[in-house]
C-alpha cells in the first residue's frame, strides 16, 4: 500500500508515521526491546529521519507515553494551588496517572528496564530528574534544588516498585486519594522542609 | 579432598559446610542465578539437607547476606533511642548499612533482580515488610501497621533504586548523615504521623 497521504505536507506525515511505528513497537516489545532502527524500518523511513525529528530514543519515548501532561509543564500544575499544597498536588497527579492501565503499563515497564537496562535507567533519571523534579524544586526557591528533586524522585519510584513490582501489602488495594494524602506531606517535606532539621533529641 | 573436619559435630559441619556454598554462589552468580540445587552441589549435600537446615532459598540468602543486624532484631535497635527517634534512627541504620560494599552489592543486586524475578520480589517483600517493617510498626501501636510497613518500604526501595541503579543527581555524594536527617523524618511520618490529614487546605 503506498504511504502518501495526499496533500498533507511531507514533515508533518514523516512525523506521525514515526510517533504511530514507536507507540506501536514500544508497546509491543518495550522500551529495551525497541531500537530506532525497527522504529524506522515500520514506519518506513530512514533512521536518520527519525534522529532528526526526535534526537534520542529517550525524546521519542517522552513523545509516545500517554503522559496525563507535558513532563515540562509539571510544575504548573502541581503549584496551581500554592506551594504549601504543592507536595499533596504531586502525589495526587501520579498516583492518579498510575490509575490509567495504559501509563501504568508503559511506566511499570521502564522502571523494570531500568533494573537491567543503562538507557532505560537514564531515560527515568532524565524525564524524572531533570524534566519534571529539579525545575518544580527550583521554582520554589529553597536551597538545594537538585537534592531536593532527587529525594522526591526516590519516593516516587519507590511508589511505583512497591506498588507495581513488589506488591507490598496494603499498598495496592488504597484508594488513590488516601495514598496522596499519605504520601503528600513527605513530598511537600522534601519540597520546602529543612532537610537537615526536624529531628527531635 | 576429604570433607571431614575431625571432632565437629556433623550437624554443625553440614550446615556452615551449606553457608559457605550459599555465599560462593550468590556472589558469584547473584540470586536468581543460583538454585538450592547447585548450593547442595557445592557443598557436597543432598539438597533435602539445605532445605532441612534452611527452609527456602529466601532464608538461606537472609542467612547468608551480611546484615548488620537480625531482620528480627531491627525494631529493637530502631526503638533504642525512644519512638520519636524511630524514623531517624532506621533512617541511619539503613544508610549506613550501604556504607558496607559488601551489603550494597548484594542488597542492590537483590533490587534489581526483583525488578525481573518473582522470586526476589518475594524476598525483598518477605524481609522487607514481614520480617523488618511491619514488626517495628506494630510495636509502636499506630492505626495501619501493615500500610505503614509498605509506606516505608517504599522509600528504602526507592533509596535503594535512586541511589544505586539510577544515580540521581544530588544523592550519590551526599554524606550518610545528611541523608539520614533528610530521609528521617519521612519514616518517623509513615511510623507515627497522621496518614489521612496533615494537608493544608
Amino acid at each position: 500500500m503506498p504511504r502518501s497521504r495526499g496533500r498533507r505536507p511531507a514533515g508533518s506525515t514523516t512525523r506521525e508515521d514515526i510517533l504511530a511505528a514507536a507507540t506501536h513497537l514500544f508497546g509491543e516489545h518495550g522500551y529495551p526491546g525497541t531500537t530506532l532502527r525497527a522504529i524506522a524500518r515500520e514506519a518506513d523511513v530512514d533512521t536518520r529521519l527519525v534522529t532528526h525529528y526526535f534526537g534520542t530514543k529517550q525524546n521519542l519515548f517522552v513523545a509516545v507515553v500517554d503522559f496525563p501532561f507535558d513532563p515540562d509543564q509539571l510544575a504548573g500544575a502541581v503549584l496551581s494551588e500554592g506551594p504549601d499544597r504543592a507536595g499533596y498536588r504531586l502525589a495526587q497527579v501520579v498516583v492518579r496517572m498510575f490509575d490509567d492501565p495504559g501509563t501504568r503499563q508503559s511506566m511499570t515497564g521502564l522502571v523494570r528496564a531500568a533494573a537491567s537496562e543503562d538507557d532505560a535507567a537514564l531515560l527515568v533519571r532524565d524525564v524524572l530528574s531533570e524534566r519534571m523534579l529539579t525545575p518544580l524544586a527550583r521554582l520554589l526557591g529553597e536551597d538545594e534544588p537538585e537534592l531536593r528533586a532527587s529525594l522526591i524522585g526516590s519516593q516516587l519510584v519507590g511508589y511505583i516498585f512497591s506498588r507495581y513490582v513488589l506488591s507490598l501489602p496494603g499498598i495496592p488495594d488504597e484508594d488513590p486519594d488516601r495514598l496522596a494524602a499519605a504520601v503528600g506531606p513527605v513530598l511537600q517535606h522534601y519540597l520546602t522542609g529543612a532537610l537537615e532539621e526536624a529531628v527531635p533529641r
